[in-house]
């Protein structure tokens, strides 16, 4: 059978996402972000497309790396102004039935108990339809801003964050018995207190005593997104995560990761398959090949070097403007650059790149390849991506709205359903049994689930 | 011209909220909070009737006063489960257009900078709909559960208050200038950022440095709802609120409380009809008197007289069901129960008390007058109360879902109309533009419009 593509949809609640200075192209709607009706309409073009879920970033922060202030992001749009991701999720479930949501959320600005919560009431809201993408946050002014002088260091971060899954873990998975809540009139019993558990965390950046206030929602833990590069960040999404996300410019880097990433899971006692990997793609569709490649051409009219700049500079914590624009980026220094560097040389080793390529490279797509063609020259080379690197599909942001996913709902998604390789229908069920085909709740094996002998007592017994 | 009454429509994302053991009413469908559908339905019924605005309570926490723990409440479903408020708002507001939602959120569990954007989103996604009700938290078990050991005293509770409003002043009225989003595509200008400003807010509980990272939404502040009780409650919402909303039982309590708030209102530099007062009351509406009654018999039947115990011992922080059910409450001790003899007794004054008949009472509307019978008999009394206290209007609980407002919308508001005491249409604009008519901002002598002043540089010229 021909392998399948999972495709997810990538946005964000705000003007400019991943590609810069595109919101100028003539008749593109971003600006329209603070309106439901936007969302709702990519929501059902989504839907009609069998897109598995919408995954909308976030940043709390602003991009002022670049010339050591934030005025280049503001004239750039560049994921600034942006709004809170959660709020739009409601009015677009209200409007579809299975298309699913991953919010993303910073373990770094709310305590995991009231976030519990909010999780909760999203995936009842969504009859279990919802995800949560964990980031540890890389914008340091967000930090000052909650009065935290700086982000913590990166591994400390991640050291946060598995107890911050274990207070939600906790919450969702050990707080309700199944049948807690009995809604017996006859009894005068809604929820019977000896089925709900006090949790008594104690650790060393939480403590939470109480029970969940919420009774548990169709996957009680929502289905788990996460998208960390490094060493310690793979490894917390070998341990945590259902759909791991990536950004790479080259085959070579995406197979590493995607290896690399299995191999992590089968350390960490899960099944290689058990975490779907994505990669960050940007699509460029046309009837024929020369009309796609007339769309990009008239793209790059407007792509804003200086906004990319300011986004690679946020994402690097190097400020880019301030070297030569024309140096080839392989001798500069620093980390960030080196990373920088190798990624964009994986994408074209024959290349020797300077930072002003770099940017006008990543002003369409970011670090993630794009695909420019017909329906099915796209096609064949999402197979080709997939057959060489062992991704599970693609996590496709747009340039232009509604333009980038009407394309891919109308030109592609047909163009992959003639060739076997995807879906005519979606799955039943809530998100995470539309992923997997094994039931709404976390696998018994994963980490998540050991948390569950709460609710039997055994803690307390 | 007749006085006209304001109608407020007061719930919570829960199954039990003020009334106790109503869910158990054969086909009352409290317990669907979970589901979209519910809200969706509720907010269209309200909007039908022209409801002003849907009040969305909320508690972190349980009430866990009574027995010494949460058992009684979790049975009763005395606000809990409990979701998270704010979510059901946005699909509500994608299928009404005039509907105004206030949400309740406690200063105590999140901080100011994230809190203000989504406020800010949720007023951008609502288009200027989105009120906020102000708490500052009673319940000590969800202080507990965020790592602190109880909630601040009172009074120091207010103080946090205050400069918690001051920080959201300063992101919602001085950060972003009204022409700071350009969107002008031939200058490749999307936010000026010279009209951008960070709010530099060095306070005594906060430190926040930097700018809103949200645009500026339709009402910028959303309309302040607040029902604190207390002298310092009352300076708070003299101060800050645009709504207040009180709960007593008697025409005695509600007339010295909008006199007394009036006052506070002007001795703050506002104007006395700056703050609207609202009081919550449960309406049992039938098309006759007697069929109102035969419903308020057949309600009774389902009264849970421990639920209701376990919400008033959380309110007063006494452990009612430890004293005895049939002594007379004016001979039992401490403040709580003073305060709560005191405010039953002002019901009946020629009535003795047991905390028995209160619980009863209570079960029913809780601390607010319930008032039963026709159309007529109840436009009669709402009428009455108010010319007799000066209430700008009602905060309507209800006792079944979706019962009680399809009642108060399909029989009463009819009859309020030809009385001419209900308008015939709802303003156009924001919220606030609805509610006073004089624009969608907070007035210029308004403590929190103070805070535009840094939008004009003022305080860094």
């Amino acid at each position: 059978m021909t392998q399948q593509i999972r495709l997810n949809a990538f946005s964000m609640n705000c003007v400019g996402h991943i590609s810069s200075g595109v919101w100028r192209i003539p008749g593109d709607q971003s600006y329209r972000y603070t309106d439901l009706d936007h969302w709702i309409d990519l929501a059902q073009t989504l839907e009609r497309g069998l897109i598995d879920g919408l995954f909308i970033a976030d940043v709390i922060g602003l991009y002022d790396v670049h010339g050591g202030n934030a005025d280049q992001a503001f004239r750039s749009a560049a994921q600034v102004p942006v709004n809170d991701p959660l709020q739009i999720v409601p009015a677009m479930a209200a409007f579809t039935k299975h298309l699913g949501f991953g919010v993303t959320s910073s373990i770094a600005f709310e305590h995991p108990f009231p976030f519990a919560r909010r999780m909760t009431t999203l995936d009842h809201l969504t009859k279990g339809r919802t995800g949560w993408n964990i980031v540890t946050s890389y914008l340091d002014s967000g930090a000052r801003n909650l009065g935290q002088t700086r982000l913590l260091d990166h591994d400390n971060r991640y050291d946060v964050a598995d107890e911050y899954l274990d207070v939600c873990y906790k919450l969702w998975e050990g707080s309700w018995e199944d049948d807690a809540v009995r809604r017996d009139a006859a009894a005068n019993v809604f929820t019977d207190p000896a089925k709900v558990h006090e949790i008594r965390h104690e650790g060393k950046y939480f403590k939470v005593p109480g029970a969940h206030i919420s009774e548990p929602s169709p996957q009680r833990t929502p289905v788990l997104y996460q998208a960390g590069a490094s060493s310690r960040g793979r490894d917390f999404a070998a341990k945590h995560a259902e759909s791991a996300f990536v950004a790479a410019p080259s085959k070579k880097l995406l197979k590493e990761y995607v290896t690399d990433l299995r191999r992590r899971a089968v350390a960490a006692g899960r099944r290689a398959d058990d975490v779907l990997t994505f990669a960050q793609f940007t699509l460029v569709l046309g009837e024929t090949d020369a009309a796609a490649r007339n769309k990009l051409d008239l793209y790059k009219q407007y792509v804003d070097r200086d906004g990319a700049l300011a986004l690679m500079s946020g994402w690097t914590g190097v400020d880019l403007s301030k070297l030569d624009q024309d140096a080839p980026i392989s001798e500069l220094q620093g980390n960030a650059i080196q990373f920088t560097a190798k990624a964009f040389s994986s994408a074209d080793p024959d290349k020797i790149w300077t930072v002003r390529e770099i940017a006008e490279y990543a002003g369409i797509g970011g670090d993630g390849p794009v695909i420019v063609g017909s329906p099915a020259t796209v096609a064949d080379a999402l197979q080709e991506w997939q057959a060489d690197t062992g991704l599970d599909g693609f996590n496709l942001a747009s340039i232009t709205h509604p333009g980038t996913f009407r394309d891919v709902v109308d030109l592609l998604i047909p163009e992959l359903q003639r060739r076997g390789a995807y879906k005519t229908a979606y799955a039943e069920g809530t998100l995470r049994d539309k992923l997997f085909g094994r039931g709404s709740k976390l696998p018994a094996y994963h980490h998540g689930a050991s948390h569950r002998a709460l609710a039997h007592k055994k803690e307390f017994a």
